[in-house]
């Protein structure tokens, strides 16, 4: 076993910094295009009218052309008459005046008469004419250098007789996936293999950096070969990126083939994700290995390549797209590393609230969910919970403020009002988030949602929900709104082959429970006390899993003989089912939220017959009472 | 002549909604293309996994997987050697962990021994391993209904079993140019002929918001002809413009093209520009008539197409890019108009500032130097000066922060700042606006600008600049920053056919004039009086323009004979000049200004070889103190 060092971790900053200055003489090359296809690309070099905008002096208003000079006795007293030919001529806006005319009159201030049109005020030369150049002169810059194009300056453009331009020539990008591990997207996947899909996600971020990329097919891990394709990549393109095997793994060939081919400036940079960055150099282009880890290439990328490839093109390394928003965590630093943290976002009371998502590099998921990400400097304290953070947003502003945010406990059917809002209008989103049904009443309390869905047994009095809201809710006026009941049960693999039937029975097989807070744990907990069974008594009781589906998957796929879940989940992964209970799962909200916008389309879902159907397609759910309000 | 009534001029958003409510049912279409194409679409439906992530147990770190149970004795005190196979087997991130190893330990946490691997602490099931389905479970919601996918979108989609994805069709949109007075820009521009540009606008339009445009070659003001074209598009495409001949002109056919094939709902709408919109529909398919000017077609494109196309996609019409700014200048309602006036913006002293641009409809050069538009409601009282007004942002915010505002007199020169700078600097932009010396010295002290241009002469004195500025700015510190000294004179046709040699020689010619408040009025309304002239004995004394290149293009193209102006305009356009005077052309700023960093950027260039070769070219200048600063 032969595994590779880290040369040196380096700070980002200054690692970036060293290597957009070591190819700063890169400039870029240009290519003459035609203006019309031009939308987005960047100018070479200032741009000058080679024709005057208007090229001539025209009609300002549909009426008559004039000559001046024939009008200067025209008063209410006095009107006079102009006769065509030798005082006007019909035009429309557009025309061309020519000499003798001088001037228009509009059509509203005509008088029509047997012979020509009478007029009770005089004009002056140029009146309603739009003299030549008026807009823009020959020679007269239309668009500075390094300026993107955008449909507008399209239309310019080609008035001022620039027909073709110069623009800034795409930086070509080399993308070469490897991995013997790796598998492309249309073959057939093999326990063991792994996706290739970095590489598309660069193709696509490349395109809309402004970059051309060209994908090579996905090479195996194999020193020779990988030198080999960098060496053509180098001469084929403007930049190349290596994908993955930039650790320090022992099949980790990026850093050889840099560094034998040329010179590695940096292996090992301070961020999480993506500590095994690799900046290099051969024949005079840039190298990046970047690593594999879906979210680790995703930051990585975002931090080296596109400034890079902005640097490239002229174009500045934009600090857009930032705003400040409230936290609701703590995160401690990780001390040695600067870190990228994924959040959701929505405005709450006119707060916009930011909270963590998944911090692991593996959870690709927490990126797509994520509205945008806050950065943890290294060597620092962390943030404390409510504090207020910069996040770098990943989604619109506006998106976030049209947000209803949802925390609390899991259930299939979120995702279908999800998208059934979304279906309903384009003017809604929803942010759930699974915390379980406690950590979501806390959220609500603390103003961080506008809503938590709940499934809390009370064990005093055996009821759901109510009691704990008026627990902790003393002072607002909080409402019920209705869900389902749903069946809780144990889930087990298809045929039951362990033979389980009660939760007696889950001492003697792997349990997956559910995290602590969440309701399922504690009508687990419940029910084994009612039994008196001991957690300690269940093997597993500790491996803890955040989803009713991430139990089921444990289950199905062998991780786990048993757990706790909703039976939509059982069904959704064909497994089979064991009734423990029924259970009320609620939805909570302050009472004035219930004018909220997206509430009443929220509420519109709950009671729509397509959400009632699929709900009978996921199955184990009843729904009398859903979507009426209770005051509590 | 036969002119058209407008049907009903009608509120902008009564007319927009109710044209959006007409084609509410127009449904989306959807097609199936591959996931690695699909960045910017839109998803048609919820997308499910059909893979869980990761699809099988794997190793989450480098180091070796373990069985745990063999390794729950091992302690500081008594380490525990591991032994290949019977204990452990290597495994790098990524590896699938398979029966009978359950963990892993990381490669730092091992001691290497001669028969495998000693370690001094427990571990238990699951540690650093990534169970089956952590990330996302299949038939879990990827991504929900009407989503705009990106490119971290791509990968997951990938990664999750989705090679291919239904997505909402792009709607396709005609564009049908009209005009007798149209030619194509490849074509020879005649006098009296007009460029077809609006149509490779809209092109561009409709790609940006996710349309799909074919354009339409010219067609004749010809009722039949535009009849039997509309009823070709509408069964080609989804949507149909028709530009332009919306107006109530004698050749525009437009209104009768669609109420003769269909119906018109709205002909004329109160904004400005733009009144002359057509919203009709023909077979069940929208048409709209846009006017012809371009800023008319670019305001109503904005405001009709935009929301339709929108709809049409199932996404939201977005309230965006809208900010807060402080108006230079008192804009007067239209009162029977909704108004959209083009402004520049800048940031001066942590203050968004909007400068209003020309506001007639013809003014397409303001649109390209616009940074965004505020909208003056009709039967308003319009804006007063130094009001905070919305601005809908057409560049950057962030563009808008790193602008060097600079207000004041005009040179050909100040387009050859603008460049350099950009070209020297990815980070800075130059505004600047041409209102005259004095009117720029207002605005700096206003706080309106960052920088003012000037060359205004001190009668008393004969100097220039210095007196008005300590005149002016009494308790502020001020800088002077050398410009140029440049030749100011007559401009007169090449050859000077007129004999026009002195001011005296004026008063039997067609002059023009620069506006009030420029320095170069100033300087020639003190010649004219040092000379006993009186401008009314100037015919055309009172014909202004608002810069140099205005004046040149005047007398070269015959509006006029006669002008005064600067030796580079002359020069530029070819025309023959006759020195009056030199004068000094400066910058003046407030001395802490000097630290901004453009402003470091802007002396750079002042003083840059490159710059000065480049005023060589233009012709007419000397600049030896070029760069200098004098503390005022």
């Amino acid at each position: 076993m032969k595994r590779n060092l880290y040369l040196n971790i380096q700070n980002r900053v200054e690692a970036c910094q060293n290597f957009l200055d070591h190819f700063q003489h890169l400039q870029p090359q240009y290519e003459i295009i035609d203006t019309i296809n031009s939308l987005n690309r960047i100018t070479y070099e200032a741009i000058d009218a080679k024709l005057s905008v208007p090229s001539y002096n025209s009609c300002a208003m549909d009426g008559i052309a004039v000559i001046s000079s024939h009008t200067i006795l025209a008063s209410e007293n006095h009107p006079v008459v102009l006769h065509p030919q030798t005082d006007y001529v019909e035009v429309d806006t557009g025309d061309m005046i020519q000499d003798p005319y001088d001037a228009v009159i509009m059509a509203e201030d005509l008088i029509e008469t047997d012979d020509g049109y009478k007029i009770i005020a005089p004009t002056h030369p140029f009146a309603h004419v739009r003299a030549i150049g008026e807009d823009i002169v020959t020679k007269e810059m239309v668009l500075p250098s390094h300026h993107k194009i955008r449909s507008i300056d399209i239309a310019v453009l080609l008035s001022t007789g620039n027909s073709q331009i110069k623009v800034i020539k795409k930086p070509t990008v080399a993308i070469l996936p490897t991995g013997d591990e790796m598998v492309d997207y249309h073959e057939e996947i093999k326990d063991g293999r792994i996706m290739e899909t970095n590489s598309w996600m660069f193709v696509n971020l490349i395109q809309e950096h402004g970059g051309e990329a060209v994908r090579y097919p996905i090479l195996r891990d194999d020193l020779e070969l990988i030198k080999r394709t960098l060496l053509k990549a180098v001469q084929e393109s403007d930049l190349v990126i290596i994908n993955a095997g930039s650790s320090a793994g022992r099949d980790d060939y990026t850093i050889h083939a840099i560094s034998q081919l040329g010179k590695v400036f940096t292996h090992g940079v301070s961020i999480k994700p993506g500590k095994p960055v690799i900046l290099g150099e051969v024949k005079g282009k840039p190298v990046i290995g970047l690593p594999g880890y879906p979210l680790s290439s995703y930051f990585t990328f975002d931090a080296f390549v596109v400034p890079l490839l902005k640097q490239m093109q002229q174009q500045k390394s934009n600090e857009e797209n930032i705003i400040t928003a409230k936290i609701t965590k703590t995160l401690m630093s990780s001390f040695k590393y600067e870190e990228y943290v994924r959040v959701k976002l929505g405005k709450v009371n006119d707060e916009i609230i930011a909270a963590p998502l998944q911090r692991g590099a593996a959870a690709t998921m927490s990126l797509v969910q994520a509205d945008g990400f806050c950065v943890i400097p290294e060597n620092s304290e962390g943030v404390n919970a409510h504090d207020l953070i910069k996040v770098h947003l990943l989604t619109d502003l506006n998106q976030i403020e049209n947000t209803f945010v949802m925390i609390g406990s899991h259930d299939l059917l979120l995702d279908v009002i999800n998208d059934q809002i979304k279906e309903n209008s384009q003017n809604f989103y929803v942010s759930s988030t699974h915390v379980g049904s406690l950590s979501g009443l806390i959220a609500l309390r603390k103003h961080e949602s506008h809503c938590a869905s709940t499934h809390l047994l009370d064990e005093k009095t055996g009821l759901y929900n109510t009691p704990i809201i008026k627990e902790m809710f003393t002072d607002e006026k909080m409402v019920l709104i209705k869900g389902v009941r749903r069946r809780q049960g144990l889930i087990v693999r298809k045929g039951n082959p362990d033979h389980i039937y009660t939760l007696k029975d889950c001492v003697h097989h792997r349990f997956i429970n559910r995290q602590k807070g969440s309701g399922t744990r504690v009508l687990l907990d419940y029910q084994l006390k009612c039994q008196g069974i001991s957690g300690e008594q269940i093997p597993g009781y500790d491996h803890e899993a955040t989803t009713h589906m991430a139990v089921a998957v444990a289950v199905a796929k062998k991780n786990a003989d048993v757990g706790m879940g909703i039976y939509s989940c059982a069904k959704a992964l064909d497994l089979d089912f064991i009734d423990i209970a029924y259970e009320e799962y609620d939805f909570v909200t302050y009472e004035n939220y219930l004018n909220l916008p997206f509430m009443k389309s929220f509420l519109e879902v709950l009671k729509s017959e397509k959400f009632h159907r699929k709900l009978d397609e996921l199955g184990g759910y009843t729904y009398e009472e859903i979507g009426e309000i209770y005051h509590l």
